[in-house]
């Protein structure tokens, strides 16, 4: 990362009304304007920030030549009790997503299990905040989106794959829930392009060039393909997702995934259908003594759950502000400007 | 690898119905028997070694001291429709686990998923075999279990987290499934032990010793432990599981696991109840083909789905024979011989 200096702390409740404010000047309607701008900001205050606010001037660019159906019918192609299949309409990823978290949750609560299918969709953001949704709601919930066609698969050379994550969530008796938000991949998309962004280099092993050669070279490395986890693991997991998030949607899929859109998957597990969820809670708050309690290695800072060191992030950055590079300070500004908004953070 | 002049090659089906025999004979009720020599051969066949027939005087073992209810009284603790509930009563976890995914199977057909939780179970082998019987059933099939508390969580240096696998398949339209079935290690613990009784060396980064220092001795690292895949995601994902499989069931869990058994989930996802099967599998093959089709890299192979090398080298040793090495064939005779077994393999 480069130096501080080009970091400024901004106020995130009035960074969040400025994203929203600009997403209704583009002609979002104002309750999924808040959504996006609430979305935005809590992936940058949770640490974030290949999710955050740097994703603001793409989504705004998007909506400007007519990519976001900013009107979506979201219709719902089948509903069988427990599970159904929604089309998106082309609207943003963000607002169908919450709404489709938000059915999983509700045929959780009947069922014991939801599972919802949206097909013409679009990028949704971090998934943890879809997640975190059913976490609140005492549910496990689970999400994953297709994604960008960058990855290579063990013995080939072509970018064939997606860079599909997955999130996982669970109630804790803690402030902070568990909350596993990751890429297939040996590292996130977005942080090659952040690394070129700020002219970094990349770590060698976290992609190779056109012809197979491993680079520290971000854009190397964004011409040529991102490696997989753990080689064939997070292939077959990425290619998995795939097949939950658009094979099984009828939606867009592997290389049909273009710009257009994508789909995602979203799934609530009811605790209390299995066991009392106070009872869960203490179990969870068991589990997690067990891993926290036990002996650190040398040097460590401690051991720390997925979602926890997000949580402790947000707080802080809630109480004394929240961290903006000049890359994203500039989009900002520039999108408020060519509104005509005001504002009254430092960008 | 030692030499192949350890390995001879068997007729599969006459080693199941020895494993089966065996465990007839050890007092298993025969259709139980059956599907345990069935399950454990399967694994061989399918190149999955470490939980092929190597298990079978381990499970022989546990049985001979007690530590299996042959007859147990599978109970439904809680059904709510689409998901339920399942003591397994502490019966042989390969016979519970296949009746819990046949009850998700079933739960899918009429709601579109089933999730069946598993608790009081053993360990169930290679989790594959049951994703499996989803995939044949056209759903998407998942599984999870908890297992051994062998490996390291990130910022630690002690043995706290367990190496908790998944499975999940899908249908294809080709002779083999998608079927990914991985640990959330680096590599399985079950390979540091023949490892060790090949008396071979594993390589760096698989395991840590007991002061939390890299090792390439098995020994060392089975003290020590096993590192998670790619740290924080595989040691998120481990722990994720242990919540779905252990915390959720109200089974055993994390250091409570011990040797007296563990638990798991099972789910079903309908294909049907989103869009055609044929339509999927349709999907499916485009995916493969867009995979599988793309560029080689330099010396490589061939591009391989998950499952699809497992298949093939599966319908090798059914034709040409079975390899088992001189330490698994010593334990088979062993068994049969202590059970007055006659047997025509080369053992």
């Amino acid at each position: 990362m480069a130096g501080d200096e080009q970091f400024k702390k901004v106020d995130a409740a009035k960074l969040e009304k400025l994203v929203a404010a600009i997403y209704a000047g583009l002609g979002v309607p104002t309750e999924d304007a808040n959504l996006l701008g609430n979305a935005l900001v809590d992936a940058d205050l949770r640490g974030v920030n290949s999710h955050g606010c740097r994703y603001l001037s793409v989504y705004a660019r998007n909506i400007r030549r007519g990519g976001v159906n900013l009107q979506p019918v979201l219709r719902t192609v089948r509903d069988d009790g427990a599970t159904c299949l929604l089309d998106g309409d082309g609207g943003l990823g963000h607002v169908l997503a919450a709404r489709a978290m938000k059915t999983a949750i509700g045929k959780a609560r009947e069922h014991g299990v939801g599972v919802v299918s949206l097909r013409n969709s679009q990028h949704i953001g971090a998934l943890a905040y879809y997640t975190q949704m059913a976490a609140d709601a005492g549910c496990l919930g689970y999400t994953t989106t297709n994604a960008g066609i960058v990855m290579v698969p063990p013995g080939g050379r072509e970018k064939v794959v997606g860079l599909n994550p997955l999130s996982w969530a669970a109630p804790t008796a803690r402030p902070w829930s568990f909350n596993l938000d990751m890429a297939t991949s040996v590292v996130a998309g977005s942080k090659l392009g952040m690394a070129q962004e700020r002219g970094e280099k990349i770590p060698l092993g976290w992609a190779v060039d056109k012809d197979g050669n491993p680079t520290d070279d971000p854009q190397k490395g964004m011409e040529g393909g991102i490696l997989p986890l753990g080689g064939p693991k997070g292939y077959g997991l990425s290619v998995m997702l795939d097949i939950m998030a658009g094979v099984l949607s009828g939606g867009r899929f592997g290389r049909g995934l273009g710009s257009k859109g994508s789909a995602q998957l979203f799934q609530a597990l009811d605790i209390a259908h299995f066991i009392p969820l106070d009872d869960f809670k203490s179990r969870m708050e068991e589990l997690i003594q067990q891993i926290k309690g036990s002996a650190l290695a040398p040097g460590s800072k401690g051991i720390f759950f997925p979602g926890e060191i997000e949580y402790n992030l947000k707080q802080d950055r809630l109480r004394n502000g929240l961290p903006l590079d000049a890359f994203v300070r500039g989009e900002i500004k520039r999108e408020a400007e060519s509104l005509g908004l005001t504002y009254d953070i430092e960008l």
